[in-house]
């Protein structure tokens, strides 16, 4: 048995988009953020002294952290799916994209977000340099997607099921302007495309357009 | 071979510490943050569009993330040290503080960081909101060392050495005052004495007093 704690409007929409590529049945509980503030409801902190979304209910146990539900889920039931193995050739690609995710991507989003909320000056140095390095990084995965279809090579894994979060939903959060990243678009369309992707978001987030692009 | 691309006072400490622990030999370049601004140099911008470090360089490729070097390193080197198996009942547990340290404990530091220099003031809602988070993250990485010598279990694992760097070094970016939390200060304590983290604190950033404690 699995069950999700799903946060709308969050990275946990991660978890069911992976259970529903890999085909998986789930059981969700969906907890909705405080309409004012934005933040985690009193009933995910009665589950986690963060109040941190997702949790995974399995094993007798609840686990948080979206990495590590996702790497403990692929073990327990991924049957090598969504994942390249160490002696595949893409290997340190599906590592290096995976981590980059929650290693680079989203700390840099929230970053931009928290001093665009500041109220300094759009030239204020912080601020330009948190622009900058966003910029900096979407153009990398511009680069990237602009060779092959998914983050990993010419397959979905589960380093595009870390990353697409940061690129949509995320930006509810931290407006971001995609046109000048074709290649991101494209391949937020092909997300977008794949019916696993459409049932994890519309039992999870309904109200959000899929793609927000 | 292995070659390792250092950048002093930063997360790459830990690629440093793994190969240590694992007994691997390992070639270090060491690149210095620029003494005014203290960022990347631009010997790390040749290697990487994002100037990022840790790198390693292997089998004819550059990797970067340190997250994405662990798993790369311990899938080839590691011969099961530093990580328990899926089959292993702490296995979810090193999942879990593995991931918590770059999804969340680094994310936050960072932000508090990030506050803290934006020249707001002490009580601003938002440096309010990243010191509360910084709080209830340190209160819970104290209350599980204070039930186990190591992150995910008795024995040192990678989870360990993806965390304490947020925890030491990453203090001189983002001043925390360590002195509520008993368990944490033991722990690091426990980490200065291991020869193997002496060893690559000597190597990459000897002028550091090991645990900043």
């Amino acid at each position: 048995m699995i069950r999700i704690h799903h946060l709308g409007h969050s990275q946990s929409e991660r978890i069911l988009w992976l259970c529903e590529e890999l085909g998986l049945e789930y059981d969700m509980v969906k907890h909705v953020r405080d309409p004012l503030t934005r933040l985690s409801p009193p009933s995910l902190k009665a589950l986690h002294p963060l109040g941190a979304a997702p949790l995974l209910e399995t094993e007798g146990r609840l686990l948080a952290e979206s990495g590590a539900i996702v790497d403990f889920i692929l073990a327990r039931h991924g049957q090598g799916r969504l994942q390249y193995a160490p002696d595949d050739p893409r290997f340190a690609d599906y590592l290096y994209w995976f981590h980059l995710a929650n290693g680079n991507l989203q700390p840099t989003m929230m970053r931009a977000m928290v001093v665009a909320r500041s109220g300094l000056a759009p030239n204020h140095p912080l601020r330009e340099a948190a622009q900058e390095r966003l910029r900096k990084l979407l153009a990398l995965i511009d680069e990237r997607l602009a060779e092959s279809a998914y983050l990993a090579g010419e397959e979905l894994t589960a380093a595009d099921i870390m990353s697409v979060f940061s690129l949509t939903t995320m930006r509810l959060f931290c407006p971001v302007d995609l046109a000048p990243w074709p290649s991101i678009l494209a391949y937020l369309r092909r997300v977008g495309d794949r019916p696993a992707y459409r049932r994890a978001m519309a039992k999870g987030d309904p109200d959000l357009e899929p793609l927000l692009a």
